[in-house]
């Protein structure tokens, strides 16, 4: 008799699952959630939506999800209708439907890691191919390397993630069209955290008129404080929308999501003070860490990449003693900070100060980096 | 410049997205839900569950669903635990992660056509060949057409649902039996309609110990009438559960449904009477049926499969015309009908003596079958 293992797709044997650690600490800084706990009024009226919707559950949900999908192109703008858009459980599903649509056995992804770590096991998960082009030496990347990136591979699918996780820049225009130009397939760029960027402009929204292939995902988990309720979403072509009907799931994204998002949607004006407070105490990190001679890429997510460790491993487990967990990302000398509250931003910034104090050879300090 | 359908994966091209037509009629009895809207006491008891859960939605759910999954191996029963219990966005998305991490490319998935109309769809969406071994003339399964079947094709899956979809009737234990003797791979029964069978003791739960292959999957969406919330699980053996998070979206279930959900668990004897009900409804439709000389296969589900139609799209459009929508599986001379609420029942029954008395000539009545 056959044993588990054995009966398990050859390329998943002897992997372990995905997982940040969830570790029960005081201050939690690990995985990019939006520190605010959702406000009672917008708790309220998220409730109220959701209510609506519990007495005919007995009924399948708009498979189409339209009503969701106009209330997401109007947030959006730029002209958007809700055929441009389509919503999903998470933007972890958007990417594995267009994987599964455009992607698949005998095609290849190609990404630019360090990125979100789930590029790879999304293609793994629907048997595409995934090649990583890598980055440049600081983890940015240009128009000039992204274009070469492509013209080597010929991928099938591009992944671009701006703001990019873990380094927190958001990509230029000008790297958005060369990428366009130079791909044959789609172009899709991650945008979970736009709403924090430092330009607001520097969405790619604005550039998929005319861009059949190109798209943007968003998600709802960031900057609506929404992780939990898990919508994710897209906008595209319409005739492009039209294909991952025949990869969704049928009824894949229940009512209550549905309804739960536009209660979220309706909110937009209020969650945004607190996007605006969030990205004030990233600011304050940034600022903070370079004044101790610790250099950080600008960021224009909810969370910043912070360098200048000696030893990353030692001085993410000096600061989980503190009281505060961040990410260890696998990146040699830099550690992942997700921007929290005031006083969880002073915590961290304290834990800092107590470890650089007592561990100084775990630092590798610059004189006043900017 | 590539048109977006030279891009997408070749054998998705032309094809047309799953979808039961979602016409605006008084009666709609086509798509197998639970006819009976949630009551008032288990709605409020389900917005209860849900409301603990906003404030704190700018967390990630519970990855691992564990407390939901204690709650649905207790409905279970059979010595069953969280270890052994699996849930997703509704049954298709458990298929779909079964396929993903035992199935895929070069390998085969044996279902017994026609069944659940989305088996061969998810097969496809995850590159896994489908392989219909077809049934036995009346539609039937027994153990040795199921064995010469597994036999000949040495499938990686087998896909069996019991009580079947649209035939209605639940499958012999010597028919999972065999199954599972013959396969060398997993043996995934769907058990979606389980809880409107004749037999109670008709589930293939019983035969899960000692049965590491054996894989049983069901829905809140049918007795618990949870279709909107887009709730399906499995129970299988805790390696095997194991091996899904290699696959699983991670946070793929909201914090929302996962609440919501145990919320319908804490009322399963509430809703069990309305499962009672709706079977007492569709004994009503078989019996007349019957009476009428329209064969009816044996149904252990939340419909029937009626035969005795010489045009069956034309009876469906006639049936149509009276106000009720039943539906058209594609099945030479059958339709299959959703038992509905005593009205509804009357409302369909009544379209039928309409339609059989002004147009005899669509139907090919037998004397009083059985």
């Amino acid at each position: 008799m056959s044993g588990i293992e054995d009966l398990l797709r050859e390329d998943l044997r002897g992997k372990t699952p995905y997982g940040a650690p969830q570790l029960d600490v005081p201050v939690q800084l690990n995985t990019n959630e939006n520190a605010f706990a959702i406000p009672e009024d917008v708790a309220a009226v998220v409730a109220e939506f959701v209510g609506r919707e519990l007495r005919g559950l007995n009924r399948y949900p708009d498979r189409d999800a339209v009503a969701l999908r106009e209330d997401l192109a109007a947030y959006l703008g730029h002209g958007l209708t809700a055929d441009h858009v389509w919503a999903a459980n998470g933007s972890n599903e958007i990417l594995q439907q267009l994987l599964q649509a455009f992607g698949g056995p005998g095609r290849t992804v190609l990404g630019f890691m360090p990125s979100y770590s789930m590029h790879p096991l999304l293609a793994r998960g629907t048997a595409t191919a995934f090649v990583d082009a890598g980055r440049e030496d600081d983890y940015t990347l240009g128009p000039d390397f992204v274009r070469a990136a492509i013209t080597e591979h010929d991928p099938d699918l591009v992944f671009l993630v701006s703001p990019n996780n873990p380094t927190g820049t958001a990509l230029d225009r000008e790297v958005v069209e060369a990428a366009y130009g130079a791909a044959r397939g789609l172009v899709v760029i991650d945008e979970a955290y736009a709403e924090f960027a430092r330009d607001p402009g520097s969405t790619a929204l604005g550039l998929l008129e005319g861009r059949r292939r190109l798209v943007v995902t968003r998600t709802l988990s960031k900057a609506f404080a929404f992780a939990g309720a898990r919508v994710g979403y897209l906008a595209a072509d319409p005739e492009l929308v039209e294909k991952l009907l025949l990869v969704r799931l049928p009824y894949h994204l229940s009512s209550i999501t549905q309804a739960a998002a536009r209660g979220a949607l309706a909110c937009a004006a209020r969650l945004q003070s607190e996007v605006d407070e969030l990205k004030h105490q990233r600011d304050r990190i940034v600022k903070n860490m370079r004044a101790k001679g610790l250099p950080v890429a600008d960021s224009d997510a909810n969370f910043v990449l912070v360098g200048g460790l000696r030893d990353a491993a030692a001085v993410w487990r000096a600061i989980l003693d503190e009281g505060v967990l961040i990410r260890d990302v696998g990146l040699p000398g830099r550690l992942r900070i997700t921007a929290g509250s005031e006083e969880e931003t002073a915590a961290l910034l304290d834990a800092f100060d107590t470890v650089l104090e007592r561990r100084p050879a775990l630092f590798d300090l610059q004189e006043q980096a900017k």
